[in-house]
């Protein structure tokens, strides 16, 4: 008899994104004449970098010919690709890396879900409260998580991130084993600097943990003492994998392109303490279970890095975080209280006291037609905020701090 | 102190594939001079159709635009593919499927390596033998093929396919809850007919067993019998996942595009037997795992649906199986026995008495440049067998069997 991984019926549905579109389809319907704004999901508006559009035309014209078509791409991404990701997002800061260490995939997304497969069961995991609900879910799957009791997963550790510490998680009493890390923050859009996250290095060295970093927003940091990578810090390719995308650096969201570094000195261990290289390892797990990532997406990928291209997106991530600033002072002008928008494009918004993130969102939404995303949603600890995102249009962002105002 | 998944150990390196490599390399090495002939990996050779390199094209401009341009697509796929799929594979056929049945995903290997997540570890499963290569190792690093002693897993009950049976792997005696079948098949080229493969459905209808049924080469069948769909078998439905794969389809093997086909009718059970949906549990998982296929990609596959593309893909994969046709004859003429080559694009070629599978692929390259594929790199039944492929260009398959004339 067939048995499924019970693991699963554990889950809830993914609540979240579900329940926000049911609500901004309930108002749709009875108000069809509203004009609704979106800054809820953290999808970009912003179409593909000029540069990148020639590299895929190009790219699809060699698919095209016999002459130089490509067929299987090398499971962790063409050579060409993985050069200039050394070159360009860690060499220019003083990171060595090698190109075996890049794995090119198809987006972050995959990578920080599938990581788990090389990793055992019983290891305990560590998530900051609020978090991107991919870590909790993937590792819920896996069987890491426990049981869930009211919201609240048996064996994760919680770190709440709140303005009562700074949104700077506690580093754990005990031993954890798997810490997810996102810097700069989703959703809280929140910053650690090198010196704090320093300390989570060197935990992890101390007990021999696995800092999971994912580095998504990286492109967004507009501050000189914030980390664009972990491995900036020292030690950290002793603990660390790093998780890229190009989703939101260059509006790949719908392309499809992301990155994980393994370092070779990362090492994790079997129960009698013997030492493997979890480069390796994951090198195995892509081979057997992944094809690579389109050759047509790895040249648009390549093209990020060229001298336009650069120019090019760097035009757009400022155009996003013009939004950030409006949506930030807006709110600082009406009286809000408001975290992140200034490394980060996600500004985590304190809703009024005694009103939760629903009932916010529902004013939001009722009052001024805005759609943003309730904080509860990420976590425990999200409960008192929602999170706004600087990927609309500019007309838009305006508008809705506008209509905020009113 | 962070541990590994310790199944990850007992794999041996993906050796088939790259002891060919160094084998192939030491020749050209030490004799530069010679043409090697390539009928031994499985990649395409013949460019994109005009009509699927016409849609990306489109597809690319689309995305340079703030008005066209997509982001994040919806996990499953866009539903323009997905209706065209169901329309051309399914329902021409006379198979009744519903577009949430339907997983797109970047290729068929993904998808049977990722489906175990959704299952539990103890299920038992039954390959046939030889077999491609990711359903035992994606089921070892899973725990469901206990250990490994000289080759074979503890766990895994083996089917070999042998002329001896007429390639028609057994119904095991015990119950087994998983059995991955493909067909046509990959190594040999062997089909079963709809009787063979109702077999196995009424098995599994008796067992509760699921089938894992890869028809990634279906489009090179030929002959009136062979079923294209396992869901052409009644009942199938119930008890079959279905992978496709448009990389030897449509040469997609460097765009990547599969689908994986879910019905909703099939279940699975948790200890208590209470049955659940996999459908539903797949949905989960590629929700949180997986963020969709780019545009880019779902458009060039819905290419393949349309007229023109239609026609090109037929014309290219006639192509191959002329090639196929030729390998067949020739070596039949040169007193070779073969298998396959009719309904699908690989011949498995009988090595001449008292000559190893190893033997015969280093006789082929030094005595006549070309390179195989070792039967017995596909398990202990492909021992006495090698691998050719007709994915070659029509000059290279003429000399290859010219060469071997000499």
């Amino acid at each position: 008899m067939i048995q499924i991984n019970e693991n699963f019926p554990k889950l809830s549905d993914s609540y979240l994104f579900s329940e926000i579109a049911k609500k901004v389809n309930r108002y749709k319907e009875a108000n069809p004449e509203r004009n609704i704004i979106s800054l809820g999901i953290g999808d970009v508006t912003q179409p593909l970098a000029p540069a990148v559009v020639a590299a895929m035309h190009k790219a699809v014209e060699e698919m095209g010919e016999a002459s130089t078509m490509r067929g299987y791409a090398p499971e962790s991404g063409y050579l060409f690709l993985k050069e200039a990701i050394i070159r360009n997002d860690f060499h220019q800061r003083g990171i060595s890396l090698d190109v075996d260490e890049i794995f090119v995939s198809d987006g972050a997304k995959s990578d920080t879900g599938n990581i788990g497969d090389v990793l055992d069961a019983g290891n305990t995991v560590a998530i900051t409260d609020p978090v991107y609900p991919v870590y909790l879910d993937t590792n819920a799957m896996a069987g890491r998580a426990g049981d869930c009791h009211n919201g609240r997963w048996s064996r994760i550790e919680y770190l709440p991130a709140v303005p009562e510490n700074g949104f700077i998680p506690r580093i754990p009493d005990r031993k954890v084993d798997m810490i997810y890390l996102c810097y700069p923050n989703n959703p809280t859009g929140t910053t650690l600097t090198r010196e704090q996250l320093k300390h989570w290095v060197d935990y992890a060295l101390e007990n021999k943990s696995l800092i999971l970093f994912d580095a998504a927003y990286e492109a967004f940091i507009t501050q000189e003492d914030i980390p664009h990578s972990i491995y900036e810090i020292e030690g950290a390719t002793q603990v660390a994998i790093e998780f890229r995308s190009f989703s939101k650096t260059a509006g790949f969201t719908g392309v499809r392109c992301g990155y994980t570094v393994v370092p070779k000195a990362l090492k994790a261990f079997d129960k009698t303490g013997k030492e493997y290289a979890l480069n390796a390892l994951w090198n195995r797990r892509q081979s057997t279970k992944f094809n690579g990532t389109a050759y047509i997406v790895q040249r648009a990928a390549e093209a990020v890095y060229s001298p336009e291209g650069k120019k090019q997106i760097r035009q757009t991530i400022d155009y996003y975080m013009e939004n950030a600033r409006i949506i930030k002072e807006g709110l600082n002008a009406l009286g809000y209280t408001s975290y992140g928008g200034v490394n980060a494009p996600y500004i985590w918004v304190q809703t009024p006291a005694g009103i939760s993130s629903w009932e916010f969102f529902d004013k939001l939404l009722n009052e001024y037609q805005i759609v943003c995303t309730p904080g509860v949603g990420f976590g425990a600890s999200g409960e008192g905020f929602v999170r706004m995102t600087a990927f609309g249009t500019r007309d838009n962002t305006i508008e809705a701090i506008q209509r905020m105002g009113r």
